[in-house]
């Protein structure tokens, strides 16, 4: 045990429940980046065990010094067993009871592993995609969602291709794509819609022949990042569940040391009043 | 030189001036994260040479196929020499001339040096902050410019302290402000506001008589990360020339391995329609 | 389906068996930062669920020209279920046979999440801790491992205190040890020995009563970096089953833009041929 | 100005002089990651201002509890216009006198820019290459000095060429050269070297006669990661001023959401011991 001092000790004021005189309430105050294993949904398997960075966030009137810190911790150790975005809401809603907060703000970011076949040979191999969930809610449990997924795929380009006389300059790209849903919208359906909309999709594994398909297919569907922007748009415009979204793509270009990038947006977005 | 194939050269077709039929325009096109030296305004010495990664876009209406990469590159080495927000308006008009777009955006991130005194000793060194400036506009001049700057500072728990018998936990806090300015604002200001507004400014150099300077100084202003973000909002609120603001400000916490955060925004953002 | 071209079907050469004739061997050659879920021993739990990234790379003699890309991503499948460091001789041995190589080499690098208790509440939450694990073995089983563990912890400056009537600087530091092992050793093992050798330990949650406790607890044990690196280095030396290590320790200064930073190495390192 | 503390004033003891029993000498204290703009040689330019992150480090005897971290900076202002490999060991030396140590160490990694003219059109654009520069030396002037620098190609896949009817999968590679010298060596020169190992060098600025000669260059040069680090390493092998040196190749491969990965190393390393 360390030497403690030997004046008296102090009287233990609660400093964050003084008042505060200045009238600026804060849109979010909390805890950011924690590393925390959850559990998520997964089309497949049902249940998915992964690892993700969680913020947790309340407002705070105007009239209060300060949050109660620790209890977010305490709110994310009872509920990490079920962090799907069914359960979100109920999360956001004991945020709100625990800490005496209107809004509350639950942000996930965390890999989600999917299993893959390549295409001829059918060997199988894990893919993982980059996926966050914002939520927001209140004690009344209405929830605003917003989805993110991020998906790599291979672009080809149509201008290299056009003009040279053999091969074309191809690249690894990366699709994010957010959106916002009407009902349950799996994010693995979002993974497949962005798959089939570049000059190809990426694999795990790929044996020979799988490898031969993929250069094939990517040479056969040349694309611009514009493309491949577009396509992914015209299909999430299509899904009946989706209201808002936006496309991000971003290409490594093999033929320059900075990268090509296009995005859009689409739908009206709740949370910014529309 | 390489070996080329015998077959006969293809017909240099134009493809990014071919018509895309699916009507979806695209927001924002172009290159990414270009490294780049660039120029920008000192109010201490009028210009300081520093180096940026830079972002070039231009929106693209839904009948073209793709925009031209290239003249962004070129754009940015026939503009580098001057990259402050005074020249930005002139940048962006130069975009959509000569990429024929409606709408430009123009994104840099660099740090910005600037010279500080320890606070009793005097002694010198260099200040380094990191900076953005978003610009947006069009053929007519207009331009939307949203300026950032992160501002690193020493905040001490009130809690830890009114509690404690002796010490108080403090940490590096780092403050994030977005502004939309009315009039030219120096960087600078922002920075010297942020400042003022912590348990105590950090420094690059202090010699022993500055370093109890600023542990009994931050000692004598214990603030949680809200009082940090209402201090500084309180004065930005106060600033004639800045519409918009948005303040954020995340704390290394000596005793977490987790960060606190909070954030505000304040006036009417101009690029969200209001 | 794609359109394929009309060409005859080239001969499928296997390209990788090819003679190089430069003389000239490959180190290491394989995949890098695969993110995947992985299975690692755990002192309370006997195993833990946690998402690694994953490098493997085996030698490649002069004379072929190249390695088999995908059998790296098949052993992975293979053999994530058990990852532990016990089981890493086993999958480096079937590296080398699988890649006809001499020798094999493993990187994982992952969180690892360890409940803690706060001192005095005993309020309980995860601490998650940056590992890595790197082998390096042949044919014949025998490995090379080294470990990596990062510790946040808490400084407190000790000539801030000497200096100032009252307070001291203190801050969030890391360290990061790498170690050979004789035997087994729990990396919570190295986890505890970093935790009991700084000014204090840091946690997840902590209620009023332990805020209190860590405060005046730092505040009596002040400790620079390079204290630190000793505290934590003494206690490595007097370790039965360690033969290396390496301490890194960093802290995040709250009165600076800067780190502070003091590293040392003891023992002998097998890999560098001592 | 802040309340100041009623209890009289502390003694002002120099902590850092204080003597420590334990007999743990540091290998490096120091000051990690400091963002300052400093000038280096440039082959084209003569000088050339650019941004760095800077640390600097000296031994610290068993019997000093602490180094000043104060020096360090103050010796950073003062040498920051000249940071050029020429200048190393001057600086080093003023480390070992400021701080009495016996051996001072300098860690420089910056853009370093070059201005490169399109392969056909000539089109001019400013390369960004991010080097690093290690200096270890004492007060007798004698400086071990390893310099590293990062350089972007294209790498065309060999198997996929062979294999596939039309096109190859290409991707943007990253060589890391490290190297030893035994008198000046330009950095350009290493660079030079680099771009002429690969399937094609990558550009800043390539109009549509440009892309055309990229990419059919790219497509009659098909290389592995393998052949990429062997083709670097023979060249360097052959360098008379380069002693020891060691090549990393990174593939972001475009077919696989991973990246193919080799390196070699070849001489003997002074620091090693060899």
């Amino acid at each position: 045990m360390f030497q403690k001092s030997d004046r008296p000790p102090k009287p233990a004021a609660d400093v964050q429940n003084e008042h505060d005189g200045r009238r600026i309430s804060i849109d979010k105050v909390g805890v950011k980046d924690i590393e925390y294993p959850i559990q998520v949904l997964d089309r497949a398997q049902k249940v998915q065990q992964t690892v993700a960075r969680v913020s947790m966030y309340v407002n705070l009137p105007h009239q209060f010094k300060g949050t109660h810190m620790s209890r977010f911790v305490e709110l994310l150790n009872e509920h990490s067993q079920d962090m799907s975005t069914l359960a979100i809401a109920g999360i956001l809603r004991a945020m709100c009871e625990r800490l005496q907060a209107e809004t509350a703000h639950l942000e996930l970011s965390f890999p989600l592993f999917v299993l893959k076949r390549a295409p001829v040979s059918g060997a199988e191999g894990l893919m993982s995609y980059r996926c966050s969930v914002r939520g927001t809610g209140g004690k009344d449990g209405d929830v605003l969602l917003e989805s993110e997924v991020q998906v790599p795929i291979t672009a080809l380009c149509p201008c290299s291709k056009a003009i040279s006389d053999e091969g074309a300059h191809n690249q690894r790209g990366l699709v994010t794509v957010r959106f916002h849903q009407r009902r349950f919208v799996w994010i693995e359906e979002v993974i497949d819609i962005v798959e089939r909309s570049a000059s190809c999709e990426v694999y795990s594994v790929l044996k020979r022949e799988d490898e031969k398909y993929v250069t094939e297919k990517a040479y056969a569907n040349p694309m611009f990042v514009e493309d491949v922007a577009r396509s992914v748009a015209e299909k999430l415009c299509a899904h009946d569940l989706i209201d808002w979204f936006s496309v991000e793509v971003e290409n490594q270009e093999s033929i320059h040391a900075h990268n090509a990038y296009a995005c859009l947006e689409r739908g009206q977005c709740p949370d910014r009043g529309a």
